[in-house]
Protein backbone atom coordinates (compact mmCIF):
# COMPACT_ATOMS: atom_id res chain seq x y z
CA UNK A 1 0.00 0.00 0.00
CA UNK A 2 1.25 3.51 -0.73
CA UNK A 3 1.45 5.98 2.12
CA UNK A 4 -0.53 8.96 0.92
CA UNK A 5 0.35 11.79 2.98
CA UNK A 6 -2.09 14.48 1.07
CA UNK A 7 -4.24 15.17 4.28
CA UNK A 8 -1.80 15.57 6.90
CA UNK A 9 -2.33 19.09 8.76
CA UNK A 10 0.14 18.27 12.07
CA UNK A 11 3.54 16.16 11.94
CA UNK A 12 4.82 15.39 15.77
CA UNK A 13 8.89 14.66 15.88
CA UNK A 14 9.25 12.69 18.57
CA UNK A 15 12.76 14.48 20.54
CA UNK A 16 15.27 12.02 22.25
CA UNK A 17 17.15 10.22 19.17
CA UNK A 18 15.52 11.78 16.67
CA UNK A 19 15.80 15.15 16.71
CA UNK A 20 18.59 15.11 19.27
CA UNK A 21 21.03 12.39 20.87
CA UNK A 22 19.94 10.92 24.25
CA UNK A 23 20.18 7.01 24.34
CA UNK A 24 24.03 7.37 24.27
CA UNK A 25 24.12 9.68 27.21
CA UNK A 26 22.05 7.35 29.37
CA UNK A 27 24.66 4.25 28.12
CA UNK A 28 27.41 6.50 29.46
CA UNK A 29 25.48 6.65 32.70
CA UNK A 30 25.03 3.13 32.50
CA UNK A 31 29.08 2.46 32.56
CA UNK A 32 29.18 5.46 35.70
CA UNK A 33 26.78 3.99 37.65
CA UNK A 34 28.51 0.30 36.62
CA UNK A 35 32.20 1.73 37.86
CA UNK A 36 30.68 2.94 40.92
CA UNK A 37 29.40 0.04 42.06
CA UNK A 38 31.92 -2.79 40.33
CA UNK A 39 33.32 -3.50 44.05
CA UNK A 40 29.95 -5.17 44.53
CA UNK A 41 28.91 -7.26 41.00
CA UNK A 42 29.84 -7.86 37.34
CA UNK A 43 29.07 -4.82 35.45
CA UNK A 44 26.06 -7.35 33.59
CA UNK A 45 24.83 -8.40 36.70
CA UNK A 46 24.75 -4.50 37.85
CA UNK A 47 23.26 -3.37 34.60
CA UNK A 48 21.15 -6.01 34.66
CA UNK A 49 19.74 -4.78 38.41
CA UNK A 50 19.57 -1.31 37.51
CA UNK A 51 16.75 -2.19 34.27
CA UNK A 52 14.90 -4.16 36.51
CA UNK A 53 14.72 -1.27 39.18
CA UNK A 54 13.84 0.79 36.29
CA UNK A 55 10.92 -1.00 34.92
CA UNK A 56 9.68 -1.84 38.63
CA UNK A 57 9.53 2.27 39.03
CA UNK A 58 8.20 2.51 35.95
CA UNK A 59 4.74 2.62 36.83
CA UNK A 60 5.62 5.20 39.58
CA UNK A 61 8.11 7.48 38.55
CA UNK A 62 7.48 7.15 34.51
CA UNK A 63 10.16 7.89 32.06
CA UNK A 64 13.25 10.64 31.85
CA UNK A 65 16.46 11.35 33.88
CA UNK A 66 14.62 11.99 37.56
CA UNK A 67 13.07 8.28 37.39
CA UNK A 68 16.63 7.09 36.23
CA UNK A 69 18.17 8.86 38.84
CA UNK A 70 15.87 7.55 41.55
CA UNK A 71 16.22 3.86 40.53
CA UNK A 72 20.19 4.38 40.13
CA UNK A 73 20.04 5.28 44.07
CA UNK A 74 17.74 2.43 45.16
CA UNK A 75 19.19 -0.04 42.81
CA UNK A 76 22.96 1.20 44.50
CA UNK A 77 21.31 0.09 47.98
CA UNK A 78 20.33 -3.37 46.84
CA UNK A 79 22.96 -3.97 44.96
CA UNK A 80 25.78 -3.41 47.44
CA UNK A 81 23.21 -5.03 50.39
CA UNK A 82 23.42 -1.38 52.04
CA UNK A 83 26.87 -0.92 51.73
CA UNK A 84 27.64 1.78 49.11
CA UNK A 85 29.16 5.25 50.37
CA UNK A 86 27.41 7.99 51.34
CA UNK A 87 29.75 9.67 48.89
CA UNK A 88 29.01 7.10 45.94
CA UNK A 89 25.68 7.85 46.71
CA UNK A 90 26.42 11.93 46.27
CA UNK A 91 28.35 10.43 42.73
CA UNK A 92 24.91 9.41 41.42
CA UNK A 93 22.80 12.02 42.03
CA UNK A 94 25.70 13.99 40.16
CA UNK A 95 25.71 11.80 37.41
CA UNK A 96 21.73 12.48 37.25
CA UNK A 97 22.37 16.02 37.13
CA UNK A 98 25.44 16.02 34.26
CA UNK A 99 22.34 14.01 32.29
CA UNK A 100 20.61 17.08 32.80
CA UNK A 101 23.04 19.79 31.91
CA UNK A 102 24.20 18.00 28.59
CA UNK A 103 24.95 19.99 25.78
CA UNK A 104 22.01 19.37 22.95
CA UNK A 105 24.32 17.26 20.14
CA UNK A 106 21.51 17.60 16.91
CA UNK A 107 21.23 14.69 14.07
CA UNK A 108 22.04 15.30 11.06
CA UNK A 109 19.85 17.27 8.89
CA UNK A 110 17.06 18.17 11.82
CA UNK A 111 17.06 21.88 11.25
CA UNK A 112 17.13 21.53 7.72
CA UNK A 113 14.10 19.16 8.16
CA UNK A 114 12.41 21.48 10.13
CA UNK A 115 12.92 24.33 8.11
CA UNK A 116 11.34 23.09 5.31
CA UNK A 117 8.50 21.24 6.99
CA UNK A 118 7.12 23.97 9.25
CA UNK A 119 6.17 26.16 6.24
CA UNK A 120 3.67 23.90 5.08
CA UNK A 121 2.55 21.99 8.55
CA UNK A 122 1.90 22.64 12.20
CA UNK A 123 4.83 20.71 13.96
CA UNK A 124 4.84 19.45 17.28
CA UNK A 125 7.15 17.97 19.44
CA UNK A 126 5.62 14.41 21.22
CA UNK A 127 8.17 13.34 24.20
CA UNK A 128 7.59 11.34 27.14
CA UNK A 129 10.52 12.85 29.04
CA UNK A 130 9.93 15.53 32.05
CA UNK A 131 8.84 18.65 30.63
CA UNK A 132 11.23 21.05 32.01
CA UNK A 133 14.40 19.04 30.34
CA UNK A 134 12.49 18.59 27.07
CA UNK A 135 11.35 22.40 27.12
CA UNK A 136 15.46 23.54 28.12
CA UNK A 137 16.53 20.86 25.55
CA UNK A 138 14.62 22.25 22.89
CA UNK A 139 15.25 26.18 23.57
CA UNK A 140 19.53 24.98 24.03
CA UNK A 141 19.01 23.15 20.07
CA UNK A 142 17.56 26.80 18.62
CA UNK A 143 15.00 24.66 17.24
CA UNK A 144 12.17 26.27 19.36
CA UNK A 145 10.81 28.31 16.16
CA UNK A 146 9.76 25.53 13.76
CA UNK A 147 7.61 23.99 16.66
CA UNK A 148 3.76 25.32 17.52
CA UNK A 149 4.12 23.53 21.39
CA UNK A 150 5.51 20.89 23.05
CA UNK A 151 3.00 17.74 24.06
CA UNK A 152 4.24 15.74 27.19
CA UNK A 153 2.95 12.68 26.41
CA UNK A 154 3.45 10.24 30.19
CA UNK A 155 3.43 7.28 28.04
CA UNK A 156 3.11 6.55 24.26
CA UNK A 157 0.53 3.77 23.45
CA UNK A 158 -2.27 4.11 20.94
CA UNK A 159 -4.75 5.74 23.93
CA UNK A 160 -2.41 8.50 24.53
CA UNK A 161 -1.93 9.26 20.64
CA UNK A 162 -5.91 9.13 20.64
CA UNK A 163 -6.38 11.48 23.34
CA UNK A 164 -3.74 13.59 21.60
CA UNK A 165 -5.68 14.02 18.34
CA UNK A 166 -8.42 14.63 19.96
CA UNK A 167 -7.21 17.39 22.17
CA UNK A 168 -5.42 18.65 18.84
CA UNK A 169 -8.92 18.17 17.25
CA UNK A 170 -7.97 16.46 13.94
CA UNK A 171 -8.10 13.10 12.61
CA UNK A 172 -5.93 10.45 12.59
CA UNK A 173 -5.29 10.50 8.95
CA UNK A 174 -4.42 14.53 9.61
CA UNK A 175 -1.21 13.34 11.58
CA UNK A 176 1.97 12.06 11.05
CA UNK A 177 4.37 10.86 13.50
CA UNK A 178 7.87 10.49 13.06
CA UNK A 179 10.52 9.36 15.30
CA UNK A 180 13.05 6.53 16.41
CA UNK A 181 11.37 3.69 18.17
CA UNK A 182 8.86 1.53 16.79
CA UNK A 183 6.91 0.88 20.00
CA UNK A 184 6.80 4.41 20.55
CA UNK A 185 6.65 6.65 17.65
CA UNK A 186 5.36 4.09 14.95
CA UNK A 187 3.43 1.00 15.98
CA UNK A 188 0.67 2.94 17.96
CA UNK A 189 -0.08 5.73 14.76
CA UNK A 190 -0.19 2.51 12.67
CA UNK A 191 -2.43 1.45 14.90
CA UNK A 192 -5.00 4.32 15.16
CA UNK A 193 -5.05 4.58 11.57
CA UNK A 194 -2.55 7.38 11.65
CA UNK A 195 0.90 7.82 9.57
CA UNK A 196 4.01 7.10 10.81
CA UNK A 197 7.57 7.13 9.34
CA UNK A 198 10.88 5.55 11.40
CA UNK A 199 14.36 6.87 11.30
CA UNK A 200 16.23 4.51 13.86
CA UNK A 201 19.14 5.53 15.92
CA UNK A 202 21.96 3.05 16.27
CA UNK A 203 20.84 2.69 20.54
CA UNK A 204 17.61 1.58 21.70
CA UNK A 205 16.39 1.12 25.06
CA UNK A 206 15.65 -2.50 25.45
CA UNK A 207 12.62 -1.59 26.82
CA UNK A 208 11.74 0.03 23.40
CA UNK A 209 12.89 -2.99 21.01
CA UNK A 210 9.82 -4.74 19.39
CA UNK A 211 10.26 -8.25 17.47
CA UNK A 212 9.88 -8.85 14.03
CA UNK A 213 6.19 -10.51 14.47
CA UNK A 214 5.03 -6.93 15.57
CA UNK A 215 6.05 -4.87 12.98
CA UNK A 216 4.68 -7.50 10.37
CA UNK A 217 2.20 -6.10 7.53
CA UNK A 218 2.21 -2.71 9.70
CA UNK A 219 2.07 0.24 6.80
CA UNK A 220 4.40 2.38 7.94
CA UNK A 221 7.65 4.32 6.31
CA UNK A 222 11.44 3.78 7.16
CA UNK A 223 14.14 6.28 6.27
CA UNK A 224 17.47 6.02 7.39
CA UNK A 225 18.44 9.46 7.71
CA UNK A 226 15.73 12.52 8.65
CA UNK A 227 16.81 13.88 5.71
CA UNK A 228 15.02 11.49 3.46
CA UNK A 229 11.79 12.50 4.66
CA UNK A 230 11.58 15.82 2.63
CA UNK A 231 11.60 12.89 -0.41
CA UNK A 232 8.10 11.55 0.90
CA UNK A 233 6.50 14.81 1.98
CA UNK B 1 -13.85 47.56 38.38
CA UNK B 2 -16.52 44.38 37.87
CA UNK B 3 -15.28 41.42 36.24
CA UNK B 4 -16.88 40.40 32.74
CA UNK B 5 -16.65 36.31 32.16
CA UNK B 6 -19.20 36.52 29.23
CA UNK B 7 -16.57 35.86 26.77
CA UNK B 8 -14.93 33.13 28.73
CA UNK B 9 -14.65 29.82 26.52
CA UNK B 10 -11.92 27.66 28.33
CA UNK B 11 -11.29 27.14 32.16
CA UNK B 12 -8.06 26.21 33.33
CA UNK B 13 -7.96 24.53 36.86
CA UNK B 14 -5.00 24.02 39.08
CA UNK B 15 -4.75 20.64 40.73
CA UNK B 16 -2.87 20.15 43.19
CA UNK B 17 -4.57 22.08 46.66
CA UNK B 18 -7.48 23.82 44.24
CA UNK B 19 -9.04 20.32 43.40
CA UNK B 20 -7.32 17.90 45.82
CA UNK B 21 -5.18 18.13 49.11
CA UNK B 22 -1.49 18.16 48.32
CA UNK B 23 0.71 20.65 50.33
CA UNK B 24 -0.65 18.89 53.46
CA UNK B 25 1.31 15.34 51.83
CA UNK B 26 4.36 17.67 51.48
CA UNK B 27 4.29 18.87 54.81
CA UNK B 28 3.78 15.43 56.24
CA UNK B 29 7.05 14.20 54.18
CA UNK B 30 8.67 16.80 55.64
CA UNK B 31 8.00 15.83 59.03
CA UNK B 32 9.32 12.54 58.52
CA UNK B 33 12.60 13.59 57.05
CA UNK B 34 12.74 15.98 59.97
CA UNK B 35 12.02 12.70 62.37
CA UNK B 36 14.77 10.31 60.29
CA UNK B 37 17.64 13.24 60.34
CA UNK B 38 17.02 14.43 63.50
CA UNK B 39 20.13 12.79 65.54
CA UNK B 40 21.92 15.64 63.45
CA UNK B 41 20.20 18.74 63.29
CA UNK B 42 17.45 21.06 64.86
CA UNK B 43 14.05 20.45 62.78
CA UNK B 44 14.38 23.87 62.35
CA UNK B 45 17.63 23.76 60.63
CA UNK B 46 16.44 20.42 58.58
CA UNK B 47 13.77 22.13 56.86
CA UNK B 48 15.15 25.19 56.06
CA UNK B 49 18.23 23.58 54.76
CA UNK B 50 15.86 21.28 52.51
CA UNK B 51 14.08 24.01 51.11
CA UNK B 52 17.31 25.99 50.07
CA UNK B 53 17.82 22.67 48.67
CA UNK B 54 14.94 22.45 46.94
CA UNK B 55 14.99 26.03 45.52
CA UNK B 56 18.41 25.47 44.67
CA UNK B 57 17.86 22.17 42.60
CA UNK B 58 14.67 23.91 41.07
CA UNK B 59 16.07 25.46 37.67
CA UNK B 60 17.35 21.40 37.32
CA UNK B 61 14.76 19.22 38.33
CA UNK B 62 11.45 21.14 38.24
CA UNK B 63 8.12 20.53 40.47
CA UNK B 64 7.02 17.47 41.39
CA UNK B 65 7.93 14.38 44.63
CA UNK B 66 10.39 12.97 42.26
CA UNK B 67 12.68 16.13 42.75
CA UNK B 68 11.69 16.72 45.83
CA UNK B 69 12.63 12.99 46.11
CA UNK B 70 16.10 13.63 44.91
CA UNK B 71 16.41 16.48 46.92
CA UNK B 72 16.08 15.28 50.31
CA UNK B 73 18.57 12.72 49.43
CA UNK B 74 20.86 15.26 48.49
CA UNK B 75 19.75 17.63 51.42
CA UNK B 76 20.29 14.42 53.68
CA UNK B 77 23.86 13.63 52.99
CA UNK B 78 24.89 17.33 53.28
CA UNK B 79 23.16 17.92 56.75
CA UNK B 80 24.49 14.20 58.14
CA UNK B 81 27.90 15.47 56.84
CA UNK B 82 27.82 11.97 54.91
CA UNK B 83 26.97 10.25 57.94
CA UNK B 84 23.49 9.16 56.94
CA UNK B 85 23.11 5.56 56.95
CA UNK B 86 22.31 3.46 53.66
CA UNK B 87 19.07 3.00 55.13
CA UNK B 88 18.18 6.07 56.16
CA UNK B 89 18.41 6.82 52.34
CA UNK B 90 16.04 4.40 51.63
CA UNK B 91 13.74 5.39 54.16
CA UNK B 92 13.88 8.55 52.00
CA UNK B 93 13.16 7.00 48.56
CA UNK B 94 10.18 5.53 50.34
CA UNK B 95 8.86 8.99 51.69
CA UNK B 96 8.78 9.79 47.92
CA UNK B 97 7.22 6.85 47.37
CA UNK B 98 4.27 7.29 49.95
CA UNK B 99 3.57 10.25 47.97
CA UNK B 100 3.15 8.96 44.84
CA UNK B 101 0.89 6.19 45.72
CA UNK B 102 -1.50 8.76 48.31
CA UNK B 103 -5.13 8.23 47.87
CA UNK B 104 -6.63 11.46 45.89
CA UNK B 105 -8.79 13.16 48.75
CA UNK B 106 -10.97 15.89 46.76
CA UNK B 107 -11.63 19.43 48.22
CA UNK B 108 -14.87 20.78 49.43
CA UNK B 109 -17.52 20.84 46.29
CA UNK B 110 -15.03 19.84 43.62
CA UNK B 111 -17.45 17.70 41.75
CA UNK B 112 -20.59 19.45 41.50
CA UNK B 113 -18.54 22.46 40.50
CA UNK B 114 -16.76 21.06 37.53
CA UNK B 115 -19.75 18.60 36.44
CA UNK B 116 -21.71 22.02 36.19
CA UNK B 117 -19.37 23.97 34.63
CA UNK B 118 -18.29 21.33 32.06
CA UNK B 119 -21.40 21.71 30.70
CA UNK B 120 -20.68 25.47 29.60
CA UNK B 121 -17.25 25.56 29.59
CA UNK B 122 -14.47 23.82 27.98
CA UNK B 123 -12.31 22.77 31.22
CA UNK B 124 -8.99 22.10 31.26
CA UNK B 125 -6.27 21.43 34.17
CA UNK B 126 -3.02 23.24 34.10
CA UNK B 127 -0.70 21.91 36.48
CA UNK B 128 3.18 22.00 36.67
CA UNK B 129 3.79 18.83 38.47
CA UNK B 130 4.67 15.70 36.84
CA UNK B 131 2.41 14.57 34.13
CA UNK B 132 2.36 11.19 35.22
CA UNK B 133 1.19 11.59 38.57
CA UNK B 134 -1.34 14.16 37.40
CA UNK B 135 -2.58 11.84 35.25
CA UNK B 136 -2.74 9.17 38.08
CA UNK B 137 -4.23 11.59 40.40
CA UNK B 138 -7.01 12.68 37.87
CA UNK B 139 -7.91 9.16 37.08
CA UNK B 140 -8.16 8.05 40.77
CA UNK B 141 -10.43 11.25 41.36
CA UNK B 142 -12.64 10.25 39.30
CA UNK B 143 -12.91 13.68 37.80
CA UNK B 144 -11.42 12.94 34.42
CA UNK B 145 -14.14 12.92 32.30
CA UNK B 146 -15.25 16.81 33.20
CA UNK B 147 -11.40 18.19 31.48
CA UNK B 148 -11.03 18.28 28.14
CA UNK B 149 -7.22 17.27 28.75
CA UNK B 150 -4.43 17.62 30.92
CA UNK B 151 -2.30 20.83 30.29
CA UNK B 152 1.45 20.70 32.27
CA UNK B 153 2.90 23.95 32.16
CA UNK B 154 7.60 23.34 33.52
CA UNK B 155 6.37 26.60 35.16
CA UNK B 156 3.40 29.07 35.98
CA UNK B 157 5.19 32.64 34.64
CA UNK B 158 3.12 34.77 32.27
CA UNK B 159 5.04 33.25 29.03
CA UNK B 160 3.78 29.87 29.92
CA UNK B 161 0.52 31.30 30.16
CA UNK B 162 0.76 33.16 26.79
CA UNK B 163 2.11 29.83 25.21
CA UNK B 164 -0.73 27.87 26.48
CA UNK B 165 -3.52 30.46 25.19
CA UNK B 166 -2.05 30.35 21.82
CA UNK B 167 -1.55 26.57 21.90
CA UNK B 168 -5.47 26.94 22.26
CA UNK B 169 -5.86 29.46 20.17
CA UNK B 170 -7.88 31.33 21.77
CA UNK B 171 -7.61 35.32 23.69
CA UNK B 172 -6.80 36.21 27.15
CA UNK B 173 -10.39 37.25 27.81
CA UNK B 174 -11.30 34.09 26.78
CA UNK B 175 -9.81 32.45 29.48
CA UNK B 176 -10.42 32.13 33.38
CA UNK B 177 -8.10 30.55 35.44
CA UNK B 178 -8.98 28.91 39.03
CA UNK B 179 -6.75 28.26 41.66
CA UNK B 180 -5.28 28.10 44.98
CA UNK B 181 -1.69 30.21 44.58
CA UNK B 182 -1.89 33.69 44.06
CA UNK B 183 1.79 33.59 42.42
CA UNK B 184 1.26 30.53 40.11
CA UNK B 185 -2.85 30.84 39.31
CA UNK B 186 -3.41 34.22 39.92
CA UNK B 187 -0.99 37.38 38.97
CA UNK B 188 0.03 35.75 35.59
CA UNK B 189 -3.05 35.44 34.17
CA UNK B 190 -3.87 38.68 35.81
CA UNK B 191 -0.57 40.03 33.95
CA UNK B 192 -1.91 38.78 30.63
CA UNK B 193 -5.12 40.32 31.20
CA UNK B 194 -6.86 36.85 31.45
CA UNK B 195 -9.39 36.80 34.31
CA UNK B 196 -8.09 34.49 37.42
CA UNK B 197 -10.05 33.41 40.77
CA UNK B 198 -8.33 32.95 43.64
CA UNK B 199 -9.55 29.80 46.14
CA UNK B 200 -7.02 29.78 49.09
CA UNK B 201 -6.15 26.71 50.57
CA UNK B 202 -4.80 26.38 54.00
CA UNK B 203 -1.23 25.73 53.57
CA UNK B 204 0.92 27.63 51.50
CA UNK B 205 4.55 26.46 50.12
CA UNK B 206 6.79 29.72 51.00
CA UNK B 207 8.00 29.67 47.77
CA UNK B 208 4.04 29.98 46.64
CA UNK B 209 3.83 33.15 48.69
CA UNK B 210 3.33 36.56 47.74
CA UNK B 211 3.27 40.16 49.26
CA UNK B 212 0.56 42.31 49.81
CA UNK B 213 2.44 44.86 47.61
CA UNK B 214 2.06 42.32 44.53
CA UNK B 215 -1.56 41.87 44.48
CA UNK B 216 -2.14 46.10 45.14
CA UNK B 217 -4.44 46.94 42.52
CA UNK B 218 -4.73 43.60 40.50
CA UNK B 219 -8.58 42.62 39.34
CA UNK B 220 -9.14 38.92 40.43
CA UNK B 221 -12.05 37.28 42.99
CA UNK B 222 -10.95 35.56 45.80
CA UNK B 223 -13.37 32.98 46.81
CA UNK B 224 -13.77 30.80 50.15
CA UNK B 225 -14.56 27.74 48.96
CA UNK B 226 -14.71 26.18 45.05
CA UNK B 227 -18.58 26.10 45.37
CA UNK B 228 -18.56 29.75 45.41
CA UNK B 229 -17.51 29.76 41.66
CA UNK B 230 -20.84 28.87 40.78
CA UNK B 231 -22.42 32.43 42.46
CA UNK B 232 -19.91 34.31 39.97
CA UNK B 233 -19.96 31.80 36.56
Amino acid sequence: MKEDYKNIKVIGFDADDTLWINETYFREAEIEFGKLLSGYETLNKLDQELYKKEIDNLSLYGYGVKAFTLSMVESALEQSNYDVSQKTIEAILNIGKTMLNKPVELLDGVEEVLKTLSKKYRLILATKGDLLDQERKLERSGLTDYFHHIEVLSDKKETNYSKLLNHLDIKPSEFLMIGNSLKSDVLPLVNIKAHAIHVPFHTTWVHEQVSKKETNGKHYKTISSLKDVLKLL
